[in-house]
C-alpha cells in the first residue's frame, strides 16, 4: 500500500464573502506544503470558471504516511482552523491512479 | 489569452460492460498525446475509488492553439469514435488555475 503516490481530488464551495481570504489562505498553505514536506508531490488549485464560489484541488502525496504527516503539519491547521468558517462543502474523492502522464516526466 | 496554461477536468462515467476495454483505449491516447503533441502538458487518468464507472480526468495543455491542435489529432479521434458507446456520460470544467505547484517543477 505505502509505496503508491495517493492521488485525491477535492470539491471546495467557498462563501461568496470570502474568496479572496480564502484563496490567500489556501495559497500560502500549498507554498508551505511544498517547500516544507517532501512527501507532498502535487497541489494543484482550480477555479472553476464560471462559478466564482467553486474550487477544485488535485492533491498528490507519496504515499499514505505522508498524507498522515501533511495533516498533522502546522501549516495545514493553520489553514484548516483559518478557513474553517468559510468553507460551505467540502467533497474528498479518493481516486486510483489509471496512467498519469506529464511532460514534467513521472513523479514517482 | 494564448499564453496561459489550460487547465481542464473530466467527469466521466462509463459502461460497466467496457471498463476494461474503455480504459485501454483512454491509455493508448494517453501515450499517444504525451508522445508526440508537445502542447498537452498533462494527462492524468483517475479511477474513482469505490465508484467502478467512474474516471476522473485531469488535462493541461499549453494554450487553447494546443489543446485545439489535440482535438483534431489522429490518437484523439481514434479514443473519441472508440469510446463513444461506451461513455455514458461525459462532464467538461473549464478551470483558471489559482497555484499549481509540484516536487516536479513548474510546467510553463
Amino acid at each position: 500500500m505505502s509505496d503508491q503516490p495517493l492521488v485525491r481530488l477535492a470539491e471546495i464551495e467557498i462563501d461568496p464573502d470570502c474568496l479572496d481570504e480564502y484563496d490567500a489562505l489556501l495559497k500560502e498553505e500549498i507554498e508551505a506544503s511544498i517547500a516544507r514536506e517532501p512527501g507532498v508531490l502535487m497541489l494543484y488549485a482550480l477555479r472553476v470558471r464560471g462559478q466564482p464560489t467553486q474550487r477544485r484541488l488535485v492533491e498528490i502525496y507519496a504515499d499514505e504516511d505522508a498524507y498522515r504527516a501533511h495533516l498533522q503539519s502546522e501549516h495545514f491547521l493553520k489553514y484548516k482552523t483559518g478557513t474553517e468558517k468559510m468553507v460551505r462543502s467540502l467533497r474528498l474523492i479518493e481516486t486510483d491512479p489509471l496512467l498519469l502522464r506529464s511532460r514534467l516526466g513521472d513523479l514517482t
